[in-house]
């Protein structure tokens, strides 16, 4: 099952994404519907107004998600051929909502940023709140998965030694098109302009999806609509010799195979 | 003038502090109350409910903050006394608001955590929503001032080179117990069982609470109810020889000068 927010005319509105149309789910976005203890069945059964599939406005797939947790390097190939250790725990940092843009949106380029790089990264959803979470409970608090690209002002990350301030520019990280419940996520890749800039497999992750959650539940209290960018393959702009970074007209497309799309253009912020 | 967010016997509510009451506002938290452009004037002349001083009981200052960003090293004094060099751009990271309590309530000790540590700080709250602010409009942005225990677990802040997972503990970081409009904050000091283990002069700040607003309004639009949390002094326990930490029972007290006091018993977490 795919769930979505999708821009309506006046508002927005949760979807569900069937083979031939939106049909909405009663919730203004995808995270106040995931809130329902019965958002599963709910969505199943859902048969609200019906929106055509061609020309659908994505918004953030959460809108408004309390917490946007992000991974550091969490894949073990890349890693590994950097000559690195794995690490013994996730090197987590934060997002702000206001960083987050449609699958299809503008994503703004940073003024001040000539640095602007790409991240792709499997998402995850929670879908049920969860703290001090076993590793089935964490499993089992997922909703499902999405795409992220972690778009990066490299500049303002390395301004200091810590990352939030290359990571939470307004409208630069692009999410969803959907939540789909009962992915195998498999390859994940990023192409810039046409090239295949990112390829890796999703199974490759040191830290798994639900070992995530049951680390990051050990902190805080993980919430309905909560996501998780799960961390980056190699082959990020940054670390190419020479660098190569997104510009104004970039047109980026980031995957998830057996999860979704993102395709945005690169935009100067207003 | 003071402004708060108390517990009532059924809910939250915005209150002006007056030397003989706390006058209800009219909206559920202080929060949602910055967010009306009137307040200044609708909090000059409120005359809704009237509450006893004695045995106010503090919620988190703005209880659900769309944003709290964090400062490292921001004390000159400090930072030079350490042999460091002063920094050219702030150290920012981020705090989910489920880490905030009351001026008064019990701060948890993270579960896993054996380092768990004091830092004394000054708050910042937004009270206009600004983007790309100058030093005029940032200076006008903010609300006020209020006092913040940046509590941390050490061992989770240094697992990775991201301090996030040791700042945002749930119910670890008091926040309050009021907002001062028209402050000049002094002193900021922290102390532990009644020995003062931080102290130091606000006006040391290497980035103030303008120059804050206007670097992060670069990045992100600030909104009324955002916190700043402006950095800690020296004196912090994990530096100590031996170190020294917070455990089960330590009463906390953390004043700014001209602002106000939070007093925090350290509680195991359930």
């Amino acid at each position: 099952m795919k769930l979505a927010t999708i821009r309506t005319a006046t508002a927005t509105a949760a979807v569900r994404i069937d083979d031939d149309a939106a049909v909405e789910l009663g919730a203004e976005d995808l995270g106040v519907f995931l809130a329902r203890p019965d958002w599963r069945s709910a969505a199943e059964t859902a048969t609200g107004a019906r929106h055509e599939l061609t020309g659908l406005n994505f918004a953030p797939l959460v809108p408004k998600p309390e917490k946007v947790f992000c991974v550091g390097l969490n894949y073990r190939t890349h890693i590994l051929e950097m000559g690195r250790e794995l690490p013994e725990y996730p090197a987590l940092f934060a997002k702000f909502a206001r960083a987050l843009v449609g699958a299809h949106d503008p994503v703004e380029l940073p003024a001040g940023s000539e640095q602007v790089d790409w991240e792709a990264e499997l998402g995850v959803v929670i879908g049920t709140e969860v703290r001090h979470a076993s590793p089935e409970q964490a499993a089992a608090a997922i909703a499902g998965y999405t795409v992220v690209n972690d778009v990066t002002a490299r500049d303002f990350q390395y301004r200091s030694v810590e990352w939030l301030q290359g990571k939470t520019f307004e409208r630069s990280t692009p999410v969803g098109p959907w939540l789909v419940t009962d992915a195998e996520p498999g390859d994940i890749s990023c192409e810039v302009d046409g090239d295949v800039v990112q390829k890796a497999d999703t199974s490759d992750l040191v830290f798994g999806p639900a070992d995530l959650v049951a680390y990051i539940s050990q902190i805080i209290t993980l919430v309905p609509g909560d996501i998780i960018a799960t961390g980056t393959p190699g082959g990020v702009g940054h670390a190419r010799k020479p660098p190569r970074y997104l510009g104004e007209g970039s047109a980026v497309v980031t995957r998830v195979e057996g999860v979704g799309e993102l395709k945005n253009i690169v935009v100067k912020a207003d």
